[in-house]
């Protein structure tokens, strides 16, 4: 891999960075058919970049650093006398024990570069690939995936690769129960469509609804963008081994009957919280990645809830290419380049950088902790919610009423009661269940998406008060 | 005012929320036209953000609440006993002697709610008005700004506030020396078009050129949009005192002329870094503010430059309305509350928010050091600042070569340096500067747009080494 990377490097630099930007190989693949207006014009300039580089290496004097610079003994009282620093504020020293380097000075455009490298093996690890049985899957994987990008929460990321692909009018393929932000992110801002279908279909996933989904759009457009989220906001859906499968071959034999471009974006944010031991206990995204041709996954994720720091609003893009569209190691490397410079620019063009306090912490965590004892303390977490989940789905199975039904779940913060629409509208029943019952939910009530529930977050109820939820629950029911 | 916040709370408490949704008065403004299509279909829904309100005051049970949360003790060895918390990894508290809170759930939508407060006194404390002789201009201020919401940086603000006002293909003013970021957001990104003009006639700012680029646009679309940015990036111009009132009485005779809504998007980035006497010592947004009828100043301002922080990626979107637009104060309360649902809606579908430690960390230097120490301990950085721009430009006052000219400056980090087109191309000369001389500087060289120059970052450059830096311009200048 060093080798790969050294001559790649030396290749690059003969040749001009203007090169990079006129992405050759970018336009050979798929991912460019898929792309929108947007994502085709877009391209982060080497300008700056390329001078400010060469002036580090080439200068004496330099003019170059658009933040302000001094000796700090000149701007803080018994500051260091010969070190030149960013000037900063020393209050900021207050607030955290980093470096104030790691606090006050921008980070790259496209996230600190070892994060990058260090959230890649992540990735890696979180396929729970067996580093000797499955060795071939681990080098590809490796191989095949681009250095995460550093967006600004699992939002923002989102956001950004949906404004990337789609062109306002375009359509997305989504389950009607889906994050309610999709529509503000995909729909309000972005203005494409969904083609959404039934998520469930006699407590499964509803795989035919999925592959009528495609064949709708592949007769509206050139390309295939499908969204799935796993654990589900806000069913807590998780697929099982066996649903996942028939997901892949779905999506095989649609490609293959179909033969246009097919992205799939990974919306990865639960991606630790599984707790059944039928369901597939690591993301879809690898399997997807294991589908030859021109399918395309992407990985959306982040530590808003895998390190459940919600607030630092640091997330990753990461797109699985396929070598076999470029000749060789070497292209591949310039075609990851060609990306990595797309993404920067979509980064440099609406937010400029992520910021640097969080990007920091989690590098100093990984570093300095490790991956093992991270998921170790997060299992703590993890456990607690799982005996929520046991204990809410056991005494919502005690509830007999044909008016109800409880969406498959299996994993992440929530899960989903489905209200006979003809009796009980959902947002009425929260309110009811709010003012008689003092219990609190979340009613999604969309009747033309055959939607009419309410979504319970157990994550946020103590184990304790679960069987008094559900009585109370209950109760309200028994008013109708 | 308070009486003011409270009526009109308990009548919108009365309303439903759905009714500001309506944007009943914001369809009235001149701001509405003015927006984009985006702009006119974003709002933030009420939904989850509706019934969670509702929980924390009138549940005893709550399952609405999106993060986990549980007892400390049960996933911290030696965690309080009795305090129910966000779950967290306390590897976070490694790092910040913040409270946990502040570190890893989410800040609000728009922000945090104290910080937008004093950012909003903030703003009214840069206006630099006299509290006793000014006290009129002081409460219009007061009352006809929004409070500021927070975006991911002034880069994002300006990215959200472009969004939200220009379609693609829309055209916006702008001087043609001009941060060159601004073609990555407004021209790759959003697809918009600039209508620039001749920055500077004669060492001042071309006025004519302005009112020809209000008059052109006029003939091409239903608003005027321009962007302003003083201190200037890459010149570091500052309009002086009078220059500002041409510029005031060229928009007002414009505006009258005109007769189309005018918004005006000030970018405040280096808005304390004023150096000379000479000129105007505030933001432009005050002034603009002042001007009667359909012209709308918004302020783009944040910590990255003000505060020295760059990193931290907190920016404020600040709107100046006119109360005249409505029949009373309820109804302005109204519109602001109207407009806040737009930005936020904004925020809500693109970065969801923005993160926490920044937000909170510069909450507590407000709080806790107050304004007057945070001007204080930043004027030590102005003023090396300051000594370093009076040394720059009379270390070029020296230089005779009428090949080259200084673009008037007296604030920011930077200064410009047109090169003769026609005998010395920037590129080339920015490259022997650097490859012979080992001096490196930024060259803009857009000849369509007549730029060929090179900037200084004098931000970054020591004092003692500026007479050098300049004497190898000198000695490359000789070359040619």
């Amino acid at each position: 891999m060093f080798n790969i990377y050294y001559f790649c490097n030396n290749f690059l630099s003969n040749k001009k960075l203007d090169n990079i930007m006129d992405f050759e190989y970018i336009r050979k693949t798929p991912l460019y058919s898929a792309m929108s207006e947007l994502g085709k014009r877009i391209f982060l300039p080497d300008g700056i970049f390329y001078w400010s580089g060469r002036a580090k290496k080439e200068a004496e004097l330099i003019g170059t650093i658009g933040t302000a610079f001094a000796f700090e003994k000149d701007f803080i009282d018994g500051g260091s006398l010969d070190e030149w620093v960013p000037c900063y504020l020393e209050d900021f020293k207050d607030y955290s024990s980093l470096n104030i380097k790691s606090i006050v000075t921008y980070a790259p455009i496209g996230g600190i570069g070892d994060l990058r490298e260090i959230w890649k093996k992540w990735i890696l690890k979180k396929s729970k690939y067996d580093a000797k049985t499955e060795e071939d899957k681990l080098k590809l994987l490796e191989k095949a995936i681009t250095t995460p990008v550093v967006t600004q929460g699992i939002t923002n990321g989102i956001f950004m690769i949906c404004s990337f692909l789609l062109n306002p009018g375009d359509y997305i393929i989504c389950p009607n129960k889906r994050w309610g932000n999709y529509d503000n992110v995909i729909n309000k801002h972005i203005g494409a469509n969904f083609r959404s279908f039934e998520f469930f279909l006699n407590g499964k996933i509803n795989i035919e609804g999925l592959k009528e989904a495609i064949e709708d759009v592949a007769k509206k457009q050139n390309k295939i963008i499908i969204i799935l989220n796993f654990p589900n906001n806000p069913t807590g859906y998780c697929p099982t081994k066996e649903e996942v499968k028939q997901i892949i071959e779905t999506l095989k034999d649609s490609l293959k009957k179909i033969q246009l471009p097919f992205v799939v974006l990974v919306d990865d944010a639960y991606e630790p919280f599984i707790y059944s031991e039928e369901a597939l206990e690591r993301s879809i995204f690898y399997d997807l990645l294991n589908i030859e041709g021109d399918l395309i996954p992407i990985k959306l994720d982040g530590i808003s809830k895998e390190l459940l720091a919600y607030g630092g609003r640091v997330g990753f893009i990461t797109i699985g290419l396929k070598p076999e569209w470029v000749e060789n190691d070497n292209e591949l490397e310039i075609l990851k380049k060609e990306v990595n410079n797309k993404l920067e620019g979509m980064n440099r063009s609406s937010i400029s950088n992520t910021n640097h306090f969080y990007q920091a912490v989690t590098l100093k965590m990984f570093e300095e902790k490790g991956m093992d004892m991270i998921i170790q303390k997060r299992n703590k977490i993890k456990l607690l919610l799982k005996e929520r989940y046991e204990k809410i789905n056991s005494e919502l199975a005690s509830i007999q009423n044909a008016d109800i039904s409880v969406d498959p779940n299996s994993g992440g913060f929530f899960l989903f009661i489905n209200l006979n629409p003809n009796k009980i509208l959902a947002t009425k029943f929260a309110d009811h269940l709010l003012t008689k019952y003092k219990c609190g939910v979340i009613p999604i009530e969309k009747l033309q998406d055959n939607i009419n529930g309410i979504r319970i977050a157990y994550c946020s109820i103590d184990l304790k008060n679960i069987p008094e939820f559900i009585k109370r629950i209950k109760l309200a029911l028994n008013d109708y």
